[in-house]
Parts: structure tokens; sequence; C-alpha cells
């Protein structure tokens, strides 16, 4: 079924989108206003100088008030394609037969947790939550009830969610200016990142193989260096977190054997490995469903977090595990979520993962990725302010620099890259890193061959421009 | 539109909710197994050595697996009734409209907290997000960096939800043998509960008005008491939190006067009042909005959290406060909750309001508690196994004792009620308290005359039947 045809289907409800979003006639002042007046101003907006009011979204484009069309490079929450129609009716379906929480019995909740399952080698049990928060929140209270350990392990500039315990687990809030601070049971090791981080090597190094696993093996030891500290104070060590592929961190794709090396290290001591891919999981990588798959060498995580794509915008997210440690959380209360495992949330996560498995998107996700790796290869050859571009399937970073030799970032330079985007090619991108000079490509999943030339020779047009 | 009317219309999806409960002819039992084999152990099931698989639900109806119906006095989250039409309508489109997060402007989000707000005099922002927790997880993120300080005051047998934090601040949590403590931070003051609290009543004191402003005085000085305990610790109180009505800790109502009193303790000590409305709100207590608006006596708390009622299923929560609360949230990288505040959820929002308005829901509920008063007091009158009953609107409790004169609580009894209930009556009804002794009536909004009568003719002939 089209989007359009839906559309006419909810038409029997009375309604038609673009008739209803023309007679809201209010401009966009007025409702940043009654924004503004009501929302407080910590809730940030996109292109805050003159924003973006979207009357509606469809796969890969969002339109805004006046009904122009933009280009989505930022939406990874909308994995399928903004209101996909198997996905609008399959939630739609749910939602007018019954929303009742896990006490009660449902076929989604157990259909949903086989079928995630089925991708997971290695883990037997799910727990769901609504958000990547309360994931990583639930991930690290597993972890402690089962190894008795209290520390966690968090990477430099990593992000783990807004509650305060995953605030308090990701340095990209505690290091921002955040009231936060580090508490004692948290230590941070560095970010695997072989282009700005502790252990660097030269661009020529940067695909070499064998240089790669050196510095895997420099940032792994960098964390049994802390393994061995915490436990010198007496501490334990209940989990190590990481992103799959750290993403507000800068797009970092950890070398080879990180991953492995890490979790020898970390199991040697007690601790769990808790792989988060709130942001990397269902296929964006292209060649495998989840990020932590990448190199399919065997690597398995005691817990995967997962959320953001498998709901394609219902809230839902999960904690996957072995039953042993999902048991071993204390509390004769047991865990119950209101709406977590709630069957319209089921009823989405399996229409996401039948459009991925019908619609073939791992190898479309590889397929633009290996198109976005040759264009944005050449673009990289004719901008010296492009360092570094590192990516996989539909999660790319291109890393603006003012010099190729000194790397530094060059946070103004993505800036205007992005205003100009939006302005004058109607292309939404966004920056990130912990210096906010990442351009972040990171689209629905159903993001064609077109849309790749499309924005790669916009931003090869917005380079050349800025002329840097 | 009828909920049926609605089933006609999704029918156009090629799609018919009693048709594909009856196509999926997998066993009850085969789900069941699949459940535990792929859910924790620790996601606990309701009537466990018999559970109940929902096929459809229909405003305060449930039906099984084989099409049975069960009235349901179990679900507050399904505000306004079980798959209301309204809601799922508002929903459904929404989500073929945009599901684009709070970074982007929708009419959605502005008119959703404008909305809220005029419900709430005297706060003026709202911050969104996904679950009860989240809301109160946040809400003591604002307390602690407005006050620069950093303790809660929590009331005995408390529940504030699932996060870490949250289940810190939880007395339900961590006093029943969860492996969470106590922290430091956290100062339990005693709940204000007349039967079975620290200050008592006698029978025949429990409604008298006088009684009650003494008791209520009592536990306020508790709190006072609690103030300068901490503040000669040199430590300082950012907030006291409370839920509006005490709900998994057993039905409480506190006496009028209690919570302004202790509104002034806290607040000239520097803290900050959180009301916990997440199971209260949205008129179930029929004659206010808020159940902390309940004696109208203009008590205005600093924060308000929200959230079960307020999506009638969908996930969706807030926190309602003061601009220059809100915006002393610290961090450079402000609030951003990925669903938080999503259009689709206000949508629900707003159209669960407009239930509440149109079917004049709290009118409705307001009559429904003086109906249950007027018959729960004549069954108590009959069955000495009542030691107490308490509640407003449609909240209510049937407190269960082994006798009236020591008051101990009855848990077999409640625990054989509600198998009774369900198996001869088709009537769910739960229990809770901090000794599992209390029936809770909290059914969707639209529990009616008829459904009242039912449920205590049900259980007078239950506890004549058990004789207790």
């Amino acid at each position: 079924m089209s989007s359009q045809t839906l559309v006419n289907t909810l038409g029997f409800f009375g309604w038609n989108s673009t008739a209803e979003a023309v007679k809201d006639e209010r401009t966009k002042e007025e409702i940043l206003n009654k924004r503004k007046n009501t929302i407080g101003s910590t809730c940030q907006i996109f292109y805050s100088d003159n924003p973006f009011m979207v009357s509606r979204a469809s796969m890969q484009y969002l339109y805004d008030e006046n009904g122009k069309r933009f280009l989505d490079c930022i939406s990874n929450v909308q994995h399928v394609g903004h209101c996909h129609p198997t996905v609008v009716e399959a939630i739609s379906k749910q939602l007018a037969t019954s929303t009742c929480n896990v006490r009660f019995v449902s076929t989604q909740l157990a259909d949903c947790a086989e079928q995630l399952l089925k991708t997971l080698p290695g883990l037997d049990t799910i727990l769901f939550c609504n958000s990547g928060s309360e994931a990583n929140d639930l991930a690290l209270r597993l972890a402690r009830d089962y190894t008795k350990h209290h520390d966690a392990i968090v990477i430099e500039h990593a992000y783990h969610g807004h509650v305060t315990t995953t605030m308090e687990m990701s340095p990209y809030k505690f290091d921002h200016g955040s009231s936060l601070s580090q508490p004692e049971w948290v230590h941070v090791a560095p970010c695997p990142d072989v282009y700005r981080g502790k252990h660097r090597l030269e661009d020529s190094e940067l695909r070499n193989a064998e240089k790669l696993y050196e510095a895997g093996k420099q940032y792994s030891n960098d964390v049994q260096e802390i393994l061995k500290n915490v436990e010198e104070k007496n501490r334990g060590v209940a989990a190590y977190f990481a992103e799959a592929l750290q993403s507000c961190g800068g797009q970092v794709i950890p070398p080879k054997d990180y991953f492995k090396d890490v979790a020898s290290h970390v199991r040697s001591h007690g601790g769990l490995i808790v792989i988060d891919e709130v942001q990397t999981g269902f296929g964006r990588i292209g060649s495998k469903y989840w990020a932590h798959q990448l190199y399919d060498d065997g690597f398995i995580p005691d817990i995967v977090t997962m959320g953001k794509p498998m709901g394609n915008g219902f809230p839902v997210s999960a904690v996957a595990t072995r039953k042993e440690i999902a048991d071993a959380l204390g509390g004769s209360v047991g865990y119950f979520n209101t709406y977590g495992g709630n069957p319209v949330a089921c009823a989405a996560v399996i229409s996401v993962m039948k459009v991925v498995r019908e619609e073939n998107l791992l190898a479309h996700s590889q397929k633009m990725g290996e198109e976005l790796e040759v264009a944005l290869n050449e673009l990289k050859q004719k901008h010296e302010s492009i360092g570094d571009i590192r990516g996989v399937g539909l999660f790319w970073g291109i890393d603006l620099v003012k010099s190729r030799d000194s790397r530094e970032p060059d946070q103004r330079l993505a800036l205007d890259v992005i205003l100009e985007l939006r302005q004058k090619y109607g292309i939404l991108l966004n920056a990130d890193g912990p210096y906010t000079n990442i351009l972040k490509i990171k689209p629905p999943l159903c993001f064609d061959k077109s849309n790749v030339l499309e924005t790669v020779s916009a931003l090869d047009q917005v380079l050349t421009h800025f002329n840097r």
C-alpha cells in the first residue's frame, strides 16, 4: 500500500493530511510563540534562527509549513521511512484492538521478542522499555544485580541517555556544561577513534588493517588499565558500556578486534559487556542487523540495548540479554514498566522488522553505503576541508577540519554548510561530535541512489562556495 | 464514532480485529511458552496460575482468548476507555502525517502544552517525556539544578518509577527485596495514612474533620523534623516528592492541609514540592482535573509529574513546572528526549483531554465516586472483613482486615477475592498496598453505574462466600 493510498484510507476518518495542514491557518510565528511560552528554553530547535515547522513527512522527505519538500538525512528514528504505511497500519490496527500492559498475555509481545532474538545469536531474553535511556538504565541495573559490582566503564564522549543515571554515564553530557558531574562509580576510557583519539593513525594508515589492529590493541589496553585501577581501589566493574559505533561522539567506528579484546579483559574482572545499539541497530550498517556484528568475528555482548529505529517513531526500546542475567534482577516486585512491551509497541517493532525484510533494507543500506563511500572519497579528494570520511551502510560522518595536517575541527564550517544545505538545496543534515564539526548522514533506510548523488553534489557545491 | 464503526473503518485496511483474533489459531499455552522462553521471569503476569490472554479490549471491557468478556476495574492507563475511537483516530492520523521529534516545530506540541497548562494554574512550562519514571527522574534533576540542593524526601511505601534514581526514591521498591538500598540522599517521611500510618485515628474519627486536621499536622511536623535533621547534617533538600494520592502504597488520601503545611516547611528550607500525579490526574478524582487540587485550597506544587492516563495507552508523560525552574536545567546540551513531545504523543494527549471534556468525565467520575461511596459503605456495614473504605471519583481502596480491632491486614482474603471475582464473576480487580490487602478500584472513567452495582454486588457475594 502506498503512502497516498493510506492517506486515502484514513480519509475514511473524514480526514486528509494535506487539507488539514492547510486548514490550520495559524502562522509559524504564532506556533513558535506558543511553544516559547509553554515549553522550556532548554528544549532546543533545529535551525533556531529560522525553524522548520513540519506539516507532514513521507519516507525520506519532510514538508515544511508551506509544503516545500526537504530531503531528510537526519532522522534515524524513522528507520524504514517517515510514516511508512506498513508501520502506520500495524500500529493503528493494534491501537484499535488492545493496548494492555505486559501483565496480560499478548501474542505480539512473545512474537516480537522471538523475532528480535533471532537476530541476536547467543542472547535469549528480552525486556521491553520505552526509550534508549530506560534501556541503558535497566542494563546497568541488570549488570549490577548479576555481577554484584557497582561501577561502569564508559567511553569518552559517549551518550547513553537523559535520565539521571545514564547522564552520569555520558561524558557527552557531563563534560558539556551539565550540572551533573562524573560520579566515583563511572570510569572513562579513551574513545577508540583512530582519527581524533588518544592513539591516532596517519592519514595514510586510516585504512591499514595492521595499523588499525595495533591501535585497537592500545585502546583495549587502556580499558585493562582502568580495570586494574578500579580493583586496586577495592571496587568492581559491573559493566563496560559502549555504543556499537559512537554516534553523538563523532561517528566513530572502532577497529576490528577492539570489542573482542575489551570483552576478554572486562569478563576476566567479573564485569559484563553492554553494547548500546540504540542508534545503530536494525540494519543501519547494511551488512548486518546489528553494528556490533560488523566484523562477523563472533563477538557477543552480554547485554544489547536498542531503541530509536525499532518503532519507526513509536516510543519503544528493549534490553536483550541472557536468561541468567535477566533473572538476576533484584526485588520481589519484579520488573514492570507501564508501557514497556505493550502490544502496540510490539506490533510496531514487528512491522518495522517486516519492512526491513521485505524491502531488503540491509542489502539496500549496504549498497548505499558503498555508493556513499565512493562519492565521499571523491569529495574528500577535491576539498581540503574534509579531514576524514568514515562510515558503513547509512551511517556516515564527514570530519571537517581547518587543516588536514593539524586536524583542527572546523565547527564554523560545519554550521555554515548545514544552513546552506537547508536554505539553498532543501537538504537536512546535522553536525555532531565533541567539536560539532562532523557532518552526520543517518537518513531513513529508504534513502536511495539519487538521494546519495543529490546530497554529495550539494555538499560539493556548498564546500566550493565556502572555498575552505 | 462508535468503537464498532472504527473497527469497520479499519476494515478498510483489509482487517477485522475479531476475525484476526480467531485466525491466530495458536493456543494460549503456546504463546505462554514462547513468552516464558523469551521474556525474563521478573516480568510478572496477572493471575499467573491461569493467565489472561487479551484478544481485544473496548472501553471498560477486556475479552480473553475465547472472546469472553471481563469488566476491567484495573486499567487506569486506558483512562477514557480501552481503544476509545476518538483517541485511536487522533493517533492514527498523526502517525500517518508526521512523527518528527521536538527539534522540529509542530502545532501539536504547542497546543498540547497550552491545554495542559490551562488545567494547572500557577504553572507555565511543560517538558515532555515517555513514562512516569522519566518524568519523576526529570523532576528530581530540575529540583536539584534549581535549588542547588541534592536530597529528596519521599513518603513511606511511595512508588515513583522503575529507573535507578526513581527506584532509589521508592520505598515500595527498596523495602521489598530489591537489591537497591536507600541512598544517603533519600529521606523517608511517614505516610499520611490515618488508618494504617504512624498517627492513626479511631474508626469513629476517620471522617472527623478536626481529627483529620490534627493528624495532618502531626504528619507535616514529621516532615519538618526531617528537614531539620537534614540541615544539621549540612545537606539540603532539593525536593519533597509525594503522590497526590498514594496508589501502590495503599490508596491513601492525605488529610486536608497536609500538603499546604508540608509545602510551607519544605519551601522555608529552600526545597521544592513535587507532586506525582502519574496515577491520579486527568479527572480520576472527579471533582478536579488533578488530585492535588482535591481540597480546592489553592495549594500549588512547584512541579507536577503526569503519565499513565495522559495517552490512554500511548507512551507519553510530562513534567509541569514554572519557567524559572525549567530553565535552570543544567547543561549546554539542553533537554532532549527522542520521543518526548513528538506530535503523535501530543495528538494522543489532546484527544484524551477532548474526550474528558466532551464526555463530561469529571462529573461522571465524581458521580460514580458518590455511588461507590454509598455502595461500599453498605458493604462495609455487612462485612467485618472490610476495615476501611476510602476514595474519591474512580479511585477507591477497600482495606481488608483479619479483625477490625487489630486492623491486621488480610492479604490471603484479598487474593482469594480477586481470583474468585475473575473466575466466577468476570470482574478484574487488583490488590496493592504494603501488605497487598487493599482492593484497588481504578477503572477507565467510562465505568458506569451498572458496573458499580455489578462490582459491589459481586464483592458482596464473594465476601459472603468466604464468610470472613
